[in-house]
């Protein structure tokens, strides 16, 4: 397996985090998140010329970090085997994608590692619509242990991604009881790692 | 199945289309996207209060188009069996969500719908971003048919909602001849039927 990767990217750190849950080994190529010229590279793998890219052991490429996720993880504990629960795992996954990583990791993006972050009031305007993101977190986790099924799915992992370096943007999650001991009991799985690992 | 629905959402119509293939039926209750002042009525079924928002028979809710697609679709023609190619419509929806909604539905949105739009070059940034995505769909398309397998499937649907009415929000498809034919094979299909049936 070879992972073009980015060591700051949340989307990158989701697969490195179930791979290393899965016991999986990966080969890790650098790409910078800031420039984006050497981006060519995925041309013929991914038409998006996105990170996370994926190369499969038989050199087929996969893209999308959610997409990597449901490919590695379907059949092994961390997808549930009902219809209902795997489309809530979805579910839970495009809202990430619609909702929270385009806020929260852009703001983190914008004040922690942008050569030219936008005007204050467009990172504020996007600061305020990460929160309804984090509101929705907080709503949807209510008194559950996490997102799904009562248990560890890759919703978790693709959630945990962004919200654990959300701080990194600014945010304060003191106002998110729920979401701060979710974080702790992701943290707490087996073989979990950080991002930086 | 009762739809919390909007005529002229994509999203909404993503869903009301893969059922009119299915042959299932499904009640349309109407929510605006202009006016989101009783979005409240979703607040148990959707903690993100988005349309479309799907009450199941037994009562369950489930969110998010391409979640919805993939429940009602799994085990159809519409989702094929292998892993890779599950794992590839999944990529095209994710892309979906974050890369063409976001900024083809969000123009179109702003052009044709919103009461109080934003800046116009706000609007045209948005639109230049529209346009990467409109390049992205060309590449993935290339010479093949569809985007996964060689055959219709719900990554197909996912990605033609917006597409297909992108010249709302300004956009010239003229450009990109790929698309162009694969729109026509989407309308070809058997039960297809439009947005604003």
């Amino acid at each position: 397996l070879l992972l073009y990767d980015s060591p700051v990217s949340g989307n990158c750190y989701k697969v490195r985090l179930l791979l290393a849950q899965l016991g999986r080994e990966v080969e890790r190529r650098e790409l910078s998140v800031v420039d984006r010229s050497d981006r060519m590279v995925l041309g013929r793998l991914n038409p998006a010329l996105r990170i996370p890219t994926m190369v499969l052991d038989d050199g087929r490429p996969l893209a999308e970090s959610n997409a990597i996720l449901w490919y590695f993880a379907d059949g092994s504990e961390y997808v549930p085997q009902d219809p209902y629960e795997r489309a809530k795992v979805l579910q839970w996954m495009f809202f990430e994608q619609c909702d929270h990583e385009p806020t929260i990791a852009a703001v983190r993006f914008w004040v922690a590692f942008a050569a030219t972050p936008p005007p204050a009031e467009v990172i504020e305007a996007r600061r305020a619509a990460g929160y309804r993101a984090l509101d929705t977190l907080e709503r949807g986790l209510g008194r559950s242990p996490f997102l799904v099924a009562g248990r560890y799915t890759i919703a978790d992992i693709a959630l945990y991604a962004y919200t654990h370096v959300a701080g990194e943007g600014g945010f304060s999650l003191e106002r998110y009881p729920a979401i701060g001991e979710w974080l702790a009991r992701v943290v707490a799985q087996p073989r979990h790692i950080a991002i930086s690992d």
